[in-house]
């Protein structure tokens, strides 16, 4: 057969927020890529809402200050922030009441607080995005579907092999529209794909002209709970099902309920509990707990297609979606809000699902394909965990295939995709798991005879310290190639598991570095160590100077890092491609703890000030951290990070602003850090082959990140 | 002649700043109009760039925060924010030296700080926003010349009449291109407009088809410092001149100058003075005074096309334009900035121009014509005042254009666009004279032979004091129907001018609002105050009921509020059309001072949470102005605002948030309210004729303003 054949160096298969996050890093760092989908439309009923602190602060981090362009940050403008958790429970005579409230966010832990918008527009936004990065040469392309994957495995330690050859077929429109638009959304939560099976019933009816043989060097599936690419890993998914189902609502409530802008958790005395997320434009979405749902016969299940994996495990047989509708669900809810009213107007949608928690033991095989999202974990929805720890899985594994894709790191690195990401899906399901328990059971109500059930108290206290975890901000990456723990200053671990190394001892080594403002030397503005170091691939080596004007011998240092920067055997000059600009691989930025108004950027060596090929100053290398604003109140990072002013410290960031190693202001300290490179960078110096005329080798020309500043 | 005719509620002539700004009101507002300009495409050389602080505030009050629209809301993301200001003269040795840093904007004036962008991005995200808010029914018509220009007196006290006509040729594109792209630009600064007379040379070629006339309520002439409307109007404009000659270089320096990237005022000891101004992407401008300039001779001048009045009017001839480079403007600039270096590179424009003032007397006729921006003033550009003030022009003019085409308000109100922007126009000139002769004059030296010339000390004292005028935010319209500083209660002026009530203490009557958060009662969600009010084309009434726990009376005034509001002859439906939402017109938001956990939204009345026809309640008409907040810190408005948190306060904003009233809570203050409105709002419950049905009535339907929270 004379089927097209293509090269691409990653294949991103599902278009959903995991896909286009590795797609955004992919497009942000210039790699030839593709990313399909089977579905001719996006699918506007996945309905996940919730976005974390950290998904804020990822958004923001690809967003740049000094362009026109504000693509994935409208979201925190234009999402429900959510300021308030309310618990409301039946007092000793069984009526309901406010329990109490609390911040729906944890103060201080980011500049975000918890917010929710509809995953269209964020998805709208992820497709722009990816436009602006990829000059317009990359779109999702529809519908295309997957037929066969197969891993050339001789070639697979061969970085520069297409070692994956994957055959797509070219859908007709019709055949690939989703449901969404004619009947109503009756799936289980993220069910749309339980479709699958007609797809595949196409493929037999042969016209290769429909086909196309992708040589890709990676996969990424981000296909979701029925994932085709797990299933071609062989990879199965572990988990358990509950018999707890639960309705969703969003519409617009009409109810004298004094907290129905605010997020809340209910418990009835005996109708259940509902979750309420007010939404944008004065939507609510409710979670509705519901007592009496029809189940069809049980039965062993035909194949996957044919129904989720939950509702072929359940052991009273699956749920009769049918009998769940709009009318049903807010019946139980007014039940559950009694004695306050509650009126349904303006429904958006509906659906039912049951609680289970599901995790892929496997990410990847043989570090060419992985699956990400929904492919490797499901769970319950009300923790509003889903489409972040989906996109933050891409967002750990995109810069590391662009690295590896740029020639710039070893492949050596891909197999931290899965051991930290892995760990993050294990401990989203326990959260899950022991959240979904106390919510779904009926509470235990004090100086009453119902002394059985939920206790509130639990409840609350599980839910306090999960919020820790669901602003996703404590996600910690354990020792590996791209995280240095094991240096002999690290503190043993925390009753969090946080690791320290106390020259900056409120730095958690593993985690994303929190920001705080620093100061531009230059021109006095405040910016926010975040956007001084957004999401363009590059690593962070942050030198923490001290304040040179009370200890000199700071500066002296910053002379020798400038001897050994300026040397071909160091990680500044080796690891750059020749042609590139300085900072394009590894950005040096230097922070000291003197007033800015008592020292001048002449004072300090060249590396904080460099003039480009045109002798045009770079001014943005060079900060203070500590001192007054005019606007924005005192300033102090060394004290946010717990680093002397006297000693201060080397920390080097992760394109992703995780902290992978903290060393000491020294030469030595200088070299830990040319170390940590060693360990995985591929030295850009030496020409590959032939040795001679760099100028010839286009293969080294690189094109410089955007400037972040 | 069979010209075509057409009818238009308002015609905008000129598509700068100042008739975008226009432009952008009627927009929001839903007014019928047309915008035309006289050029084929868009003036890339009109090269303001400064934003004060009130042109950013304007530029956020058009955007909806719960929509995915945030177009002229980047200008604070994308523009240079300036922090700030370096003084630099020679000391008593004549050596340049830093002699003072202060905020380049005031601290505590705003929550934005002066900032610097292009002009052409500014003019394009008024187009994007243009194109929003008219859901893409009204672009800029291009190339249109005006022709003809006439007042129909009879009708001019009629608002139903289309009572001025003007006859517009349609260019073809090529006699309608700028200058700008053969030639380098070479006029003064704003003189592109220079080139008027080529466009009436083809007038005379008649092809009736290129005609249209145009039947417009009124006419706004946004035409520039030539405006073609103001000659119609027969209007010259006052002024002088000087003999000072200054040079603008928009570029890349090379330099070893410290502060390069704050703004600064440098007066050399012989060379003359350089003002810097750091701009985005790391371009600079500077404004370099020129000591010799080669002049013509002086000639009484032909006519106004041929030349500026500036140019006429100089008693030493027009300064011959083409002896002014780029290379003759950096070397004046090297020797002001001796002993720094200062080399160029990447240079993007450069002029010349000289420092005259001069302004329009009559801003309008007949009520029927106005201009506006350039065409009432120009001055020099170094305060970064032109644009601004020429946006503010018609951030007056529109919501009353507005209101006064929908029928809502009386023609009357039209005549204090002049009374109140010819004040500020003036109070521009009177800044600009002082400060240009001031920074350009040979500075005096202390403690050394040169004891004459500028006294530094007296400049940067104009300077810092200017600064409060320069950031908009200080701008006093005076008692007029639609401002009322007239109530027995109000202060005498302070020394600023300023009055009050000494019910809020802090909020001077006259002056746009500072903005301070405050917390929905609804959701906790603390929002600026700004944002709540934003530029919908309503008018806000602001019931600060104070402490309704600690006063009890207070809860009763609210009801007693609700009856007057129920009332069909009180202001709230009074002037409020049939069928029109309830808060069109006149929006009323409560902020209690009671701290937000102990009370409850069913404590107050219906007014600050109605419902709509869906039964939908309105959540965001009751907020909280005290309390501590999760993650903004505390909140207290009442201080901010100087009122009592016992007695409370009305205050009245006018839709462009200036204060128009402030009077007691009290249902006498509530009916001084009544009598403000009373003064210029036209009832509308009266159906004009027939009076039978009011629902056959189409001109009375009524679209909601978006909602603006």
């Amino acid at each position: 057969m004379a089927i097209k054949e293509s090269n691409t160096d990653v294949l991103i298969i599902g278009a959903g927020p995991s896909g286009f996050m590795c797609a955004t890093w992919l497009a942000r760092c210039g790699i030839p890529f593709r990313i399909i989908d089977k579905r001719s439309t996006e699918v506007f009923a996945g309905q996940a809402d919730g976005l974390q602190c950290r998904s804020l602060e990822i958004f923001k981090s690809f967003s740049e200050n000094c362009f026109d362009f504000a693509t994935l940050d409208q979201g925190w403008k234009v999402a429900n922030h959510m300021i308030e958790m309310c618990f409301w429970s039946p007092n000793e005579h069984g009526e309901l009441v406010r329990n109490s409230r609390v911040a729906d966010t944890i103060p201080g832990i980011s500049r975000y607080t918890q917010s929710v918008i509809h995953q269209g527009n964020i998805e709208k936004w992820f497709e722009d995005s990816i436009d602006h990065f990829s000059s317009g040469t990359v779109k999702v392309e529809r519908p295309l579907l997957p037929v066969s994957l197969k891993i050339n495995e001789q070639e697979a330690e061969n970085p520069e092999a297409y070692a994956v050859d994957i055959l797509i077929k070219k859908l007709d429109n019709n055949s690939a529209r989703p449901e969404q638009y004619g009947k109503v959304a009756n799936g289980l939560f993220r069910a749309f794909d339980g479709d699958q099976e007609k797809f595949y019933k196409d493929v037999t009816k042969d016209n290769e002209d429909d086909y196309e043989l992708i040589h890709a060097k990676y996969v990424v599936g981000s296909d979701g709970a029925h994932s085709w690419v797990r299933k071609q890993l062989n990879i199965d998914m572990d988990g358990e099902q509950t018999d707890f189902v639960w309705g969703v609502l969003d519409m617009v409530p009409i109810t004298n309920f004094p907290d129905i802008r605010s997020r809340c958790a209910i418990h009835s005395k005996e109708s259940g509990s509902v979750m309420v997320i007010p939404r944008e434009n004065d939507l609510v979405r409710f979670y509705i707990q519901l007592k009496e749902v029809e189940r069809e016969e049980s039965s062993p299940g035909d194949k996957e297609f044919s129904g989720t994996v939950e509702e072929r495990r359940s052991s009273k047989g699956r749920i009769d979606r049918s009998k769940i509708t709009p009318e049903s669900i807010l019946k139980q809810a007014q039940e559950i809000f009694h004695p306050y009213s509650l009126e349904m107007t303006d429904l958006h949608w509906y659906t039912g699902y049951q609680i289970g928690q599901r995790v892929s033991p496997k990410f990847s095989s043989h570090n060419r394909v992985f699956i990400s999202g929904d492919a490797c974990h499901t769970h319950s929805p009300k923790a509003g965990q889903g489409m972040n720890v989906s996109m933050q899985d891409t967002y750990n594994l995109g810069f590391k295939l662009a690295l590896v894709c740029k020639g710039l790191s070893k492949q050596d690195i891909l197999s931290t995709y899965e051991s930290e990401r892995l760990k993050v899906a294990r401990d989203l399901i326990a959260f899950d798991h022991k959240l979904s328990r106390l919510f779904s059971g009926k509470p235990m109500i004090p100086n009453s005879d119902i002394m059985d059930g939920v206790d509130l108290d639990e409840f609350h206290q599980v839910y306090l310290e999960g919020n820790k975890f669901a602003s996703g901000t404590i996600v910690d990456y354990e020792d590996s190639l791209l995280i240095s723990k094991k240096s002999g200053t690290i503190s043993s671990p925390d009753e969090e598991g946080r690791v320290y190394n106390p020259l900056a001892s409120k730095v958690p080594i593993g985690r994303r570095l929190y920001s705080d403002n620093i100061i531009a030397q230059a021109d006095g503005r405040p910016i926010h160590m975040a956007d001084r170091t957004p999401s363009d691939g590059r690593f962070r080596v942050l030198i923490f100077a001290g304040d040179i004007k009370k200890n000199p011998k700071n500066v002296e240092l910053l002379y020798d890092f400038q001897d050994l920067i300026d040397s071909q055997d160091f990680f500044a000059k080796k690891f750059t491609p020749i042609n590139a600009f300085a900072n394009s691989v590894i950005d040096i930025v230097t922070i000291h703890a003197s007033n800015r108004h008592d020292v001048e950027i002449s004072d300090f060596p060249e590396f904080t000030h460099p003039l480009d090929y045109k002798r045009r100053c770079d001014y943005w290398r060079l900060y203070s951290g500590v001192g007054e604003t005019y606007h924005e109140g005192d300033v102090d990072i060394y004290s946010t990070y717990g680093i002397d002013k006297k000693k201060g410290v080397i920390i080097v960031l992760r394109p992703d602003s995780h902290v992978a190693l903290v060393s000491e202001l020294s030469v030595a300290g200088f070299n830990e850090v040319n170390d940590y490179f060693n360990g995985f960078m591929i030295p850009q110096t030496k020409i590959k082959s032939p040795p001679k005329d760099p100028q010839a080798d286009d293969s080294n020309r690189f094109v410089l990140p955007r400037l972040a500043v």
